[in-house]
């Protein structure tokens, strides 16, 4: 037996059956069910790296598998699209691993296709949750480190996608729940607002959105940039998270400065008119908080409001991949 | 500025513009124009590593780029689907990577964008060619060799999906093309047969598909065992290439073991009747040729004839992925 066809056989017994799927696993490709015809498809990739998303001897393959899986839905829940279907790509050291779960002792020695199986491990619960297929993948080992591909499909919802890009001057800028400090443990436990997006989008007239992937900051200015707009925010009311003021105690930067640029938050920012923003803050219709932040500009950039109410130039903090160090 | 946004800009310079993107590059996700009713999506993704599929100091960015790209279209047309869009992941080595061109002296320092833009451009033409747009992609830097993980999706046609699965007892197998040696070179050169694959569904009833990635022996064991059936392959009828006899007179395998073993021919096995056999073999309706090579069994395993006509065993040699060494 070869490591792709133990996992095979292991997904085989643990993935849940899918209508969704008219051809599964065992064949060159999958094939997804007939489309719906008025929908449209999102279609998103990422790939987590070791050391970069993660360091595999201080956290659980589950943890990584989940991570994996949330960013991508996450990608899906800033287009307000309804899952599908996923697909997954595994590099796995051919030696295997050393992995220490968070606050257990020792060093635990897992096999390629332990390895393998404690990813999918920790995408299952997600994926049943947030009702997306596992359709496929492709599982190689070889000399380098841990690498995961996943791409997640979904479909539009009768509202349709929900852009970067349609953002209007005036537009309220609002974000779900709380931001800052991820890397004290949230990077890890990503909980896409995927029905949060689509409930949001059916039921109030969304402009533009984005998933704080990046940092709140740099995803703002992105979102902006593509409605071909600035952006202000009003930093005395950003929602700063527990993790936020928590690192603030002990690396001196403030909780606000973490807020602003640490990324993996993977809440949406969201544009709306001032009428809208209203009635969304009043009806605060989601289980997590929606806070007003700031609002699109005509004049370009990112801004700040000072304590006198005045626009002042903020940089847009932020992790820039593959960026100069 | 960063990789990402660097490659970003090369992208938007050099991709031609696709009627099947309402969304392309630059938001969250990709969306893809509305779906045609009766079409079935068919998704496949494959990642090529450095060391296992290329080595990355003998080969050109551009036809590791190409291989890529072709592997997964391979799958596509294993299943007769019309290629819609592509999606490509880079893990690409922080520090750049020396690249010997073949037949060209020396070394060049390749930076992580030189790289991605050498791989970019090594898709580029088989992706116009196959009417495949590159629709998104995500670009990250490590300490980790190169990765490449690409999902294809395409669409079925009006004769549905083709599978592995739906082979009948006495079904004659046919193969395109010639088989075996293919890491000579030909490798590299992936020509998936998407357009034959599609012109043989759409004009003759074709029964089950494979395409040959890791062995005509091993991929014709797969096909027959997802029919529930076994296969006799007449070894003296195989379709030898050039390039195995050539590697034969240098490594002292015959160019028989070769074509049954090597892999990475991606070509196309088809079970079919044998009234329609007759048809395709009279017909020879692609560019390349279709050769009669075996017959689906009632016989589980897969067989061999001997030179007095008699089924022998045959080993199913060919590419076990992260199979023992």
């Amino acid at each position: 037996m070869t490591l792709e066809s133990d996992l095979i056989s292991w997904l085989e017994q643990h993935l849940p059956p899918s209508p969704r799927l008219a051809v599964g696993l065992g064949d060159d490709a999958a094939v997804l069910a007939a489309c719906q015809q008025s929908e449209q498809l999102v279609v998103t990739t990422d790939m987590l790296t070791d050391e970069v998303d993660f360091l595999i001897d201080e956290v659980e393959p589950e943890q990584i598998g989940h991570k994996a899986l949330g960013v991508n839905l996450s990608d899906l829940a800033a287009m307000a699209a309804r899952p599908l279907a996923v697909f997954v790509s595994l590099a796995l050291p051919r030696q295997g691993v050393g992995s220490r779960g968070i606050g257990l002792p020792g060093v635990t020695r897992l096999s390629p296709l332990d390895l393998a199986i404690g990813l999918y491990r920790g995408m299952l619960p997600l994926a049943e949750q947030l009702e997306s297929t596992i359709a496929g993948g492709d599982t190689n080992s070889w000399e380098g480190p841990l690498a995961i591909s996943i791409t997640a499909i979904g479909a539009t919802t009768a509202a349709g996608p929900l852009t970067r890009s349609r953002g209007k001057v005036g537009d309220q800028l609002l974000v779900t729940g709380q931001l800052g400090g991820s890397i004290l443990g949230r990077h890890l436990l990503v909980e896409p607002r995927v029905r949060e997006a689509i409930l949001l989008h059916e039921q109030y007239e969304l402009h533009a959105a984005i998933d704080i992937s990046d940092g709140l900051a740099l995803d703002t200015s992105r979102l902006a940039k593509a409605s071909g707009l600035g952006a202000v925010l009003d930093l005395a009311a950003l929602p700063l998270s527990a993790a936020a003021h928590q690192l603030s105690a002990v690396d001196g930067h403030s909780a606000l400065e973490h807020a602003l640029g640490d990324g993996e938050d993977f809440e949406l920012v969201l544009a709306v008119s001032g009428e809208e923003a209203e009635r969304l803050l009043r009806d605060q219709p989601l289980g997590v908080a929606i806070t007003k932040i700031g609002e699109l500009t005509q004049q370009l950039g990112l801004w700040q409001l000072d304590v006198d109410g005045i626009p002042t130039p903020l940089e847009p903090l932020g992790y820039q991949h593959g960026g100069e160090p």
